[in-house]
């Protein structure tokens, strides 16, 4: 052993983080060590924090540290629509747009054979049942536009299509910005099947 | 605020590591919420107990949780011999190659004038008083081959030249396993102007 126990002990705990090898662990390590101590406690602590006070969302099965969580218990927000989303992230990702208003409902994955995650492993029950419970209106399914996102999307359609529930499918098509040499085929010909009319 | 406090108290405090940008502190936040409770102790003590058991080493000033540390302790260590280097990872480097025994002196820096990096802020009092009190047959300078690295390891050769101390510098050249054609023309010039004799 190179490194004093409490030192090596430090970083494979950083070496454990997902994306951080044993060199970027190492330079973490010495950055903590050489911090203020106050500065040192406050990381520790924001990590016992987290892992305490972070929960999921009764209703929409978001991360959250209330419940309901702060977007479900919003007068300001439409409950009318709901927006599926695989992760709390993309949860994060859609408030950035600013172009939704409505409520979430995390899955919590996608429905995938290959990795054995079945419908009954995702919170789908409990989407259904709020369905069955709410007023709901519209139901936009924006699971990620893969395999699994989109079997997952036509599960779901599928199954609450027949209780008269509008289901709509975020769009798939070229990013803004990008430029179609660049496109791969499938994008390119899901941007051109899901033209739309300009005038 | 996209997310609930303490997730994001808990990405502020990975985005204040060096090179974590705020993608990799938001990745880093959610896989601390999604490890297991004990794991995510077991980190947030790894940091309290490194920052509370590491400190300098009394007589070579690397960092260790025992004093003096487990090299300037270690009977087998010859004592004759003083490797001075900027930082504690290099130590680390150089134990790694097995080739050097003797003992270290770690400065924690280099002159740097651009920097205000004086000798009088680095360790280097320290390593006189070594010398004049212990039995020092040979110092090796083992700074980096930067202008500061070279600018301490020429301060301090001056310095301890007079004493009739052996001093030394770790050669440059060529890294071995490297090309030629990619070295760049001052490591070129230090690996010719360093040549060593075969025969």
């Amino acid at each position: 052993m190179m490194y004093a126990a409490p030192i090596e002990v430090l970083i494979e705990q950083f070496e454990s983080l997902p994306g951080i090898g044993r060199k970027t662990a190492e330079r973490l390590a010495y950055h903590v060590i050489h911090m203020p101590k106050d500065k040192a406690e406050n990381m520790a602590h924001a990590i016992i924090d987290a892992k305490e006070r972070i929960h999921l969302c009764s209703c929409c099965f978001n991360l959250t540290d209330q419940d309901p969580c702060n977007i479900c218990s919003n007068p300001k927000r439409d409950k009318s629509v709901i927006c599926v989303v695989e992760n709390p992230k993309d949860v994060t990702a859609i408030e950035k747009t600013k172009e939704f208003f409505g409520l979430y409902h995390v899955l919590h994955g996608a429905i995938s054979p290959m990795d054995n995650i079945s419908p009954g492993d995702l919170k789908i029950k409990e989407l259904f049942s709020r369905l069955a419970a709410e007023n709901i209106k519209e139901v936009i399914i924006a699971t990620n536009p893969t395999i699994e996102g989109e079997a997952t999307a036509m599960y779901l359609a599928k199954y609450i299509a027949p209780s008269g529930i509008l289901v709509s499918r975020i769009a798939s098509g070229v990013p803004i910005g990008g430029d179609l040499e660049y496109a791969d085929e499938v994008t390119l010909g899901r941007a051109i099947s899901g033209r739309l009319k300009l005038s």
